[in-house]
């Protein structure tokens, strides 16, 4: 069939790669770690985008926009944010070329038109925003102030991936300030549970939303809730933050307020964001080695129509049917192709759009006119069945429904039988190499076991589940008292 | 009032920049040359964007994404273009930050992290495009390829402008490949009239379509065709350009495609593009100098609706028939606000409503109620009208399409008094600096004529009209045998 894919079994990361650029989500560009996101790609990250944002907005947020570029100097207001990311910065330090004397035909920096003050490319916005929202914020009449920005971010990995991990990439960052303390809290987890909502009732993948440790934490905040994924490899991939950043920043730019009461205080902040990371969990997560396996509720196409015929009359009389199909889902809100482009024939055709992930397949034959049905083949697993064209649109509709509820139900049966409660240490490095994903274990509390448990096992703590039970237990590495367990996993 | 706009006749610049702060539209930021968008005037280009894509998108086009990078080897390929954009650019020569030991909790640029190769932050992206289509172009099966991408580009302009010209803006940018000249010629003039489509029926701006003079074409383009706008001060604004690019990019980064009979040749380019500089334009050829005055079809809010009142009673009246008026309002996809805030007397509010430009608003007092009307206000005459609850949003979504052709009337009148014919130099300065506007003259087709009028005057050939009439004449300041008139103007 042309495009071979690296099994699962043979190779997971190889597999992962080949689906991104053989499934015509994205291509390697000549910018060292970034991405070029092709237009299939690119639509599935609109559509997600979409609905997001209209979440955003039904939760009383609005848009905004920021610049790209942060000077030195606010950069490092923030302390432990400008520690947090110093080192995986992009730095624009000059603004202009000039012909190189030397090379003819070819440019160079021009050593003059050098900045009195670097700028840093921003990696996230807190500084940039919170030195505008100075500005705006005077009066608890000004507050809440709840704004989201769509934007590219820049962080200088040294290890990319597509997707999960590229030097630029695609985010929404939320910049909140508040009047209370309770209030900022509140927006932190409204928002983590947007993004559980999104993830996995668009999305089709279970998460487990939690608070990480100190060690974990977004550099800035007192607080950062997350939800974690599972993929097939058992590693767990963090696909959304939501950050309680105290009056950490509203100190550093000196953001006050006057209340009711005339009294001034520093405003609370909070900030969350989701990237284009959430397209790797998605092919990690489903996919097959067939190819993609994308959730029909965000898929760049939902339903793709393929004629199987000799000659031009029963071309027509195919044509004439589709055209129908067409229409009736169209007009249901369902996005159809009809593929009957003569470069390629119909098997072709069928393993490609599997590649692709597209949620079903219809193909239609002249014998199939004559019976007044059609092929439908679902993609996820990869059923074939005959459909009446009586009721057909109300069907497909059905069908995409079920597929949606299927590929969730997998992904949480696999997540949940890869949660595993261990007790020594042993269990725990066991179920860790040959298991795989969550292990949820007693940890007694300190960054130092932590570390340690990461140095030796390259597990971390994944998070501490919102509302965990309280247990009395003994932590697994040091023995030492512990109130509850946490989740531990190797993570992308 | 509190907020007070310099008129247009004290001083038209600081007019406009009073109504892009006041009107809440944008606000200077902490980067040179770079703006904030604020809620207000992002959605208002959310709502441009939107149609925008929808045409787009009908037209057979899909969005992509490429990086934000450029390495300089790429940047400089094509030569015209890198000459173009060269004087403009910001660098991205590092990549990490350190501590700096001189100044405790500072950070400074670390010269061990030094880029091999220079990185230009975008100012346009055919280069790294082109570069890319490299690997996705082999036949003409893969043609056309019809590709736009929204994005944020970078040009270290001098002096800026609030939306007209800043260092970072926000813009769409097409990037097509064809397998004809005649193809991509016509994807040229066809997104030119996408562009006029857009500016004329949704921004009520009309606009001239031309095509520019080889002193005035992009770098790197063949042809460069542009629509152009007239201000309420009599200057010109390019409003959109679309560009034939030929064979160049593709002969740059050796782009070829083989053709049915299996012939190789370089494949034909367009690019096209329309910025937030389009704000720029709607505010300073509508607004007046109460405040802005916005286009129902794009406005962000189309109707507000103010209670006056005196006591709970009155006010619970008034909101009970406020919730039917939203809700219908509403239901017919008419954006509507109920400002019942208690912060402002009903007089701050309507200055506020007027300063942002909001199409229509509803006045509604206990004396309406008794007498079963509401009193509506059109922003763009003043006009005030008691009208009847009966039909009330037939009759508001009536106001507003008259209100979008009201608009572009007087914009268009404006425009069509201001194309002036002259025959001598002397009319020509004296048409320029007095009466303003285009002035239409012929030119004897040199670009050292076209300089030195550039030079005299300030006015620029804005364009050669599509389709203009051919016409016998003498240069006004040459006097040499000219067979054309073309537009003249000074412009943003």
């Amino acid at each position: 069939m042309g495009k071979e894919i690296t099994s699962r079994e043979q190779d997971y990361s190889q597999w992962y790669n080949d689906l991104i650029i053989k499934g015509g989500l994205a291509d390697y560009s000549a910018v060292r770690g970034c991405m070029v996101i092709k237009p299939y790609g690119y639509t599935l990250w609109e559509n997600m985008r979409d609905v997001l944002d209209k979440m955003f907005k039904e939760t009383g947020h609005v848009n905004a926009y920021f610049p790209l570029f942060v000077p030195k100097s606010l950069f490092e207001a923030e302390e432990k944010n400008a520690e947090g990311f110093a080192k995986e910065c992009a730095i624009v330090t000059h603004y202009r070329l000039k012909t190189d004397p030397d090379n003819p035909g070819k440019l160079k920096v021009d050593p003059e038109a050098k900045l009195d003050e670097e700028l840093i490319v921003r990696p996230t916005s807190e500084a940039i925003i919170w030195n505008t929202y100075k500005g705006w914020i005077q009066s608890y009449r000004d507050l809440p102030l709840l704004i989201n920005q769509w934007a590219n971010v820049v962080r200088w990995e040294m290890r990319t991936r597509l997707f999960l991990r590229t030097a630029e990439f695609l985010w929404q960052e939320g910049h909140t300030a508040h009047a209370t303390k309770e209030e900022a809290i509140q927006e932190t987890t409204k928002m983590l549970d947007v993004y559980a909502d999104f993830v996995e009732n668009w999305m089709a993948l279970p998460v487990v939303k939690g608070v990480k440790t100190p060690n974990e934490r977004f550099a800035g905040a007192e607080d950062t809730y997350c939800i974690e994924a599972l993929m097939q490899d058992g590693k767990a991939l963090q696909a959304g933050t939501s950050h309680f950043l105290g009056q950490n920043f509203a100190k550093a730019f000196d953001v006050k307020f006057s209340d009711k009461e005339n009294k001034l205080d520093y405003v609370w902040a909070t900030s969350w964001g989701v990237s284009t990371r959430l397209i790797g969990a998605l092919v990690m997560a489903h996919s097959d080695d067939d190819g993609l396996i994308l959730p029909p509720k965000i898929a760049p196409l939902q339903v793709v129509i393929v004629p199987i015929y000799k000659g031009d009359d029963q071309k027509a009389q195919i044509d004439a049917k589709v055209a129908e199909i067409v229409a009736a889902l169209k007009a249901a809100g369902v996005s159809v192709k009809y593929d009957d482009s003569e470069n390629a024939r119909p098997g072709w055709k069928f393993a490609e759009y599997e590649m692709k992930g597209v949620p079903v397949r219809i193909a239609i034959g002249a014998r199939d006119l004559e019976n007044n049905v059609v092929e439908v083949a679902r993609r996820d697993t990869k059923e074939k069945k005959s459909y009446s064209f009586d009721g057909l649109p109300q069907q497909i509709i059905a069908l995409l429904a079920d597929i949606q509820q299927n590929i969730y139900n997998k992904a949480k049966a696999h997540r949940d039988t890869h949660i595993t409660s261990v007790d020594t240490w042993d269990e725990f490095v066991k179920t860790l190499d040959e298991k795989t994903g969550f292990v949820s274990a007693h940890w007694d509390g300190t960054p130092e076991t932590e570390e340690k448990i990461k140095d030796m096992t390259k597990a971390t703590i994944r998070c501490i589940p919102l509302n965990n039970a309280q247990e009395a237990g003994k932590c697994i590495l040091t023995g030492n008292p512990s109130t509850q367990r946490v989740l531990f996993a190797r993570a992308y």
